[in-house]
């Protein structure tokens, strides 16, 4: 162990300490397995103090920090991929719900309670903690607030920055600054709380949170429903947005090949209506009164069947045919990986500008690639689509795969066109790093430079995420 | 004119140059006629770019420049009140609604246009901008996002932070930040936005910001309520969230007093029940279907009055009652004036301690001046109670006046104990700048200087506002 693990022994104690190759692989692992990282060991604290002592210490000694909590990320923020003199710091001890108040919907979480023991506890006290994501038994709150995590609830609650109140952060100094506030309203000062979530572990490390929480809806409306195309979707979520009889929570753009996979490979599956269609929409309307909300959607999808916005319809009649409706949708993701290799993109565009996105960049990579499977699937109600790309039938896995670069950069600039994200909801981390030059005015990327530098002087915290070490 | 200011209408032209000590009275009188500032003269830029360049040539020439929207901000954050050096940047001409999308639901518009004009171009398109102040008629947008307005919408819709997707920002050095995104999800990089909504114009000048738009309610039951105590009134908030039949949009509270107020001032009003009460509670129900609304409303009522956490209820049954519920509410602020001195807190407390919060600064205030009149009411829903206390019958005005500050101490010292703000919707401006060192912690306050310094480092933008002037 090096003297500098020794030091940090004696702040958590050596069973904290990890330094055994096979052991420290969860911690550097990529979970799609796309890659390994390299660290000279795990530090698991299991308080905010710890974690003050441990980021001092590292100051004091030009050691540098990258923070973890479950090992999710999908842009590699959390793993350090450098030649290995970097410390893991692992928040996955720091699991605690400190509170939850039913009086004022707030609830007090450490940075390493998962997300999905976050809504079981909010539910537990019979409220609703919105966030929800494929991987929320085992992200933390920490990393959802660090990469400002999205999700399927983001339509109708927002993402995870709009769900925190307040924050306890440890700095690049070591000093902790308690702004767990339990305010709805509080304006005394800059905003701090919202430069650290969606930071990436860069400028300090959240270690614990004041979350909404919210009433659980009283009951819900979920349909799936046939489309002819992206504009008619788009006009469907318009009329939805008020004319549903209820909240839109769910808003889900799926085509006809996603949906054919999912029949494919996913056991228990079946298509909701007898004849297919390009396009489909899964739709959830939230209330807070079950009276009339059914019989609102009906007429509403009567409507929009009438002038031909959707061409067929399916309403949940019970609660295992909602689940069966979403399960089309989970599984979308997770199939593709039956279908060989498979090019990702994760944009956004302003939500207006979808269907020219999708016109443009289905042709782009066609093009490209004649003969690949564009599934672009997912958050229509946020503007933000999974824009995945399967290989051709009986393509080489690895050479496809070996276009990934080219092909993002392609869609990547007619994103960039349309006034879009090259990154939606996964953020920046490490993977999409050298690409944020090309897509950052450059006034923009001075300003993180010089927070940066203000608030990290020594590059303590998670060098070369989000941007380059020094 | 200074040469500085000829220099500047170079840039605006002369007739956008104000130096006449009349002509300027309107910049520099504070609302309520609490003071008037001093200034060399007032510079009204046309567009951006002629914003920009006038920051550019105030940081080269060490002039400094308070940006200025509607002027009736409640703390002195547009006024400059030192030796006159100043110049105010009145951004009233940048007036433009540049857009509208209601397929994306956004809107951009420019710093100068009024609060009542976005609600308004919202509404022509079918759509709400739910940000909602007594002062919508001048305010504006930029002032809005400067302080980070709250208002009445606030518990359903957020804070004006929350309804910004993106802005327009001139920076210290005269660069321009082009952020305004259309985007519901964007992760690459550090939340800058977020940095310069409730800044005061201190890093930067707001020059346009994509806000968002929401559905028009379908529906709306607005009902005013006795009840018997803050603890009643809680009860019943918690109850009304989740099982009024719709979202929860208003939920204000009111002592009897401040009725009487209402009723002695108000012309045209009237109490809407038999008997008096303690407390009352302003609640209003939205939702985007009108079937059932009113009977789930009045059967949440009925049990409520079973349970006792309301002892009486009026249920608005035209449009008409509806805006005279509301009067009694938005009248409750001015007709404090006919009663002699008010003392005022802009204050928050998490939401489960604003019946201690109430009970114990009750007792002070009355201790410290028998015979005043406290007139506690506002956004329960928040945490954010308007503790205004009238004077004494009968006793001078300016004495009383003349107990501002130690009150504010007293009252401030309770908030700060229950973990509350100091200001809740104001912000800090001049006029609380020197209460913050009392009630931040220090590491918070060291991390404002920071970037204070980062952004602005000579100064030159609202020197003197919110932190003191170097």
């Amino acid at each position: 162990m090096s003297a500098i693990l020794d030091r940090m022994a004696g702040i958590v104690g050596a069973k904290n300490i990890v330094t055994d190759a096979d052991a420290m692989v969860p911690y550097l692992k990529e979970w799609r397995d796309l890659f390994r990282g390299k660290a000279q060991g795990i530090v698991r604290p299991g308080s905010t103090a710890e974690v003050a002592e441990l980021v001092k210490l590292a100051a004091e000694t030009g050691t540098t920090l990258v923070p973890q909590g479950g090992n999710t990320g999908l842009v590699g923020g959390q793993i350090p991929i450098a030649e290995g003199r970097e410390i893991i710091l692992s928040l996955q001890r720091l699991d605690k719900v400190r509170a939850v108040d039913t009086d004022g919907d707030t609830m007090i979480v450490e940075a390493g309670v998962t997300l999905k023991r976050a809504q079981d506890a909010a539910e537990a006290a019979g409220r609703l903690f919105p966030l929800s994501l494929a991987s929320e038994g085992s992200c933390t709150i920490g990393g959802n607030l660090s990469t400002n995590a999205g999700g399927t609830a983001v339509l109708a609650y927002g993402n995870a920055r709009e769900l925190c109140l307040g924050l306890e952060v440890v700095l690049p100094d070591g000093r902790i600054w308690n702004g767990l506030r339990q305010l709805r309203k509080d304006n005394t000062g800059y905003d701090l709380k919202d430069l650290f979530i969606g930071a990436e572990g860069t400028l300090g490390i959240i270690t614990a949170a004041v979350l909404k929480l919210f009433p659980l809806p009283a009951a819900r409306a979920t349909a799936f429903l046939a489309v002819p195309d992206p504009e008619a979707a788009l006009a469907l979520l318009n009329a939805a947005k008020a004319g549903a009889g209820g909240t839109l929570t769910t808003f889900e753009l799926m085509p006809r090949i996603g949906l054919d996979f999912v029949l494919r490979h996913a056991s228990g599956t079946r298509d909701p209506l007898s004849e297919p269609s390009p396009w489909y929409v899964l739709m959830e309307v939230s209330a807070q009164s079950a009276a009339g909300l059914d019989e609102h959607v009906e007429a509403f999808l009567g409507d929009a069947l009438e002038k031909g916005i959707v061409t067929d319809a399916a309403l949940a009649g019970s609660l295992t045919q909602r689940a069966d409706f979403w399960k089309l949708r989970e599984m979308m993701s997770e199939v593709q990986t039956y279908e060989g290799g498979s090019i990702k993109h994760d944009v956004s565009v302003p939500v207006h500008a979808q269907p020219e996105f999708l016109k443009r960049a289905i042709a782009v990579v066609e093009a490209m690639v004649p003969g690949c499977r564009p599934v672009p699937f997912g958050h229509l109600g946020d503007g933000n689509i999974h824009f995945n790309v399967s290989q051709p039938v009986g393509a080489d896995k690895a050479a496809y795969l070996a276009g990934w670069s080219e092909m993002n950069e392609a869609v990547h600039a007619i994103v960039t066109e349309l006034h879009g994200s090259i990154s939606a909801e996964h953020g920046i981390g490490r993977l999409k790093r050298d690409l944020l030059p090309g897509v950052k005015d450059p006034v923009e990327l001075d300003l993180m430079r010089a927070i940066k530098q203000t608030l990290d002087p020594r590059g303590v915290l998670n060098p070369g995420a989000m941007l380059a070490a020094k």
